[in-house]
């Protein structure tokens, strides 16, 4: 496949998905002071620095990391949005395919929260336009947090402490399940990772990497991996065929975009991953198939580049990738309200 | 039963249990510069003020911390010690019995971690000694984190990051489950909670409590409670019998101490829990049958002390318990070190 038609591929795919306006702007804010100005910054790269955000709601972020860590949000009142995007693993659970209610196998890999406020839609699929749609789904969802919205919301309801939080952020205290993924997204848009060693080597600090580093860097860019994996995520704004030069085979019965647009031609068709942290988020790919860093830039090499890198360009690649590690955030677990006499209890066993 | 007979039969039971030494001193050190020495201090209370555990060695602290946040300790890569001790919501987990590997129901209410350390033996039927042979036996106990201590530890052996933390804590990169369970056991012993607004009272402030909250705690001493609810942590100093004037009816099947002596006369002995927080760690009981703590105290009045206390008695001694809430521990989450490339992946669903 030439450069050309893989591009012309490539824009005809984003065509085909609703969701994908290269146009919309970041939804939080982030913070212009932290931009450092060196004159040596690099600003020609595909690749940009990523900023930290900054709420200009402190109360509703507060809360929302409650409901974060809320496991009474589930229907077990044991799984929490933690529990799957766990903070102290880089935001996701390091399994192949998460567990949920009742010990359910879940059909696809837990993509990270960290920096998935910059994502131009949810899930790998993309069904969901931003992370409050994305919230609310996996409360619900059946096979995850399993808890009906009508059944979430009622519990909280009863929580004198809740009703306090929920009257301080939104003026009332009526819980809705609006106010409650509203709460959540806006935790999770804080939840950026900045300063990353490629970052430094992006404002201009050219002994922030090492030399196989960077020419991991110089493969990266050459080989077309930047096609989809740029901008401030290394991905996340575009939507492309897993498999676009050599069919992918897996056992994952996932079907991509298709399933949203019931279009045969959407088949496969995923959004891209961020490679932000990618160090700390495997497996990889939506199947959670690779279980290294070398094993999926080979098979990336090879089904969408049509390309075998010797050992070391893989591991050049490899060390590359985990430059992109950047400051975790720093997270003071909450200390959640405790239910009320009538607060329903959970019985995960039932 | 006589007051005299009473006591002798609960020195007859301690004596029966082996790691019941009322002379054991608490394991951490406390803070001494922390203590008030107001002219009014309340000392001749059964009830003593909690006060803040540090300890001497932060490194190993803080690799417990990590490890309690740490869910490749269990055999599915999901389960960690804060899964059902969660610190987010007064160090258990709010359900009648804990959920274990592949959601296996557990047999027994899981007890706070909170002030854990101030316990005689841990467990319900004081089966470990220390905080450090419970964790121990947490990982590898087949219906909860069902990892075998030879997995865990050579899981752990592969990773970069706690090779470094090992060997900065122990002088030896070389981990087993000894140094494992006492850096959980040295992180725990400083989830103390101090300053609630009974030590304030006790710390002399008369305006700590209310009328209604000081009328139950005169209750909870004339009715007898503080003869096992004594001391700093309110319990946890003593075995006795659940069912000690009326028998107890439970469709738990746990026999208490009889499991560890073989012997029916200790059937339905278990530690006494603490009240420490007592309005955080619902539902009550080794059973976890009584879901408020108005029931709790309605069954403790009832079967320990052959008393039925009026609704006004029983709202006062609740009023007085909900007093026992103190700081909660200040945690900052975690961020583990990255599995490498040959580190065993989890499958949960195996």
């Amino acid at each position: 496949m030439t450069k050309k038609s893989f591009v012309t591929t490539a824009l005809s795919i984003m065509a085909l998905v609703s969701a994908c306006s290269s146009d919309k702007p970041p939804k939080p804010e982030f913070d212009e002071s932290s931009i450092e100005t060196s004159v040596m910054t690099r600003t020609n790269e595909p690749v940009n620095i990523i900023h930290p955000r900054t709420s200009t709601d402190e109360k509703l972020v507060e809360l929302g990391k409650k409901l974060y860590f809320e496991p009474r949000l589930s229907r077990s009142g044991f799984i929490s949005c933690n529990s799957c995007h766990n903070l102290s693993i880089g935001g996701s659970d390091n399994l192949k395919t998460s567990i949920g209610h009742k010990w359910q196998k879940g059909p696809i890999n837990a993509p990270t929260v960290l920096n998935s406020s910059m994502n131009i839609a949810q899930f790998w699929n993309g069904r969901a336009k931003d992370l409050k749609e994305q919230a609310a789904e996996q409360i619900a969802n059946p096979g995850e947090m399993a808890y009906p919205h009508e059944l979430a919301v009622a519990g909280l309801q009863t929580i004198p402490g809740y009703r306090k939080d929920f009257r301080d952020v939104f003026g009332s205290d009526r819980i809705n399940i609006e106010k409650i993924s509203k709460a959540i997204a806006a935790f999770e848009e804080t939840q950026v990772t900045p300063n990353s060693r490629f970052d430094n080597w992006l404002k201009g600090d050219d002994n922030a990497l090492t030399k196989e580093e960077l020419e991991g860097y110089k493969l990266f860019k050459t080989s077309g991996c930047t096609t989809c994996h740029n901008g401030e995520s290394l991905g996340g704004n575009s939507y492309r065929k897993m498999g676009l030069v050599e069919p992918y085979k897996t056992p994952n019965p996932a079907k991509g975009v298709e399933t949203i647009t019931g279009k045969v031609t959407d088949r496969f068709i995923f959004k891209v991953p961020t490679l932000r942290n990618v160090q700390l988020t495997y497996p990889y790919f939506h199947d959670g198939e690779a279980q290294t860093l070398g094993q999926a830039v080979e098979i990336m090499g090879r089904i969408q580049l049509g390309r075998t890198f010797s050992p070391q360009e893989n591991a050049q690649i490899v060390a590359f990738l985990k430059t992109l590690t950047g400051d975790q955030p720093k997270i003071v677990l909450p200390i959640l309200p405790p239910s009320a006499d009538d607060t329903p209890r959970h019985n995960p066993f039932e």
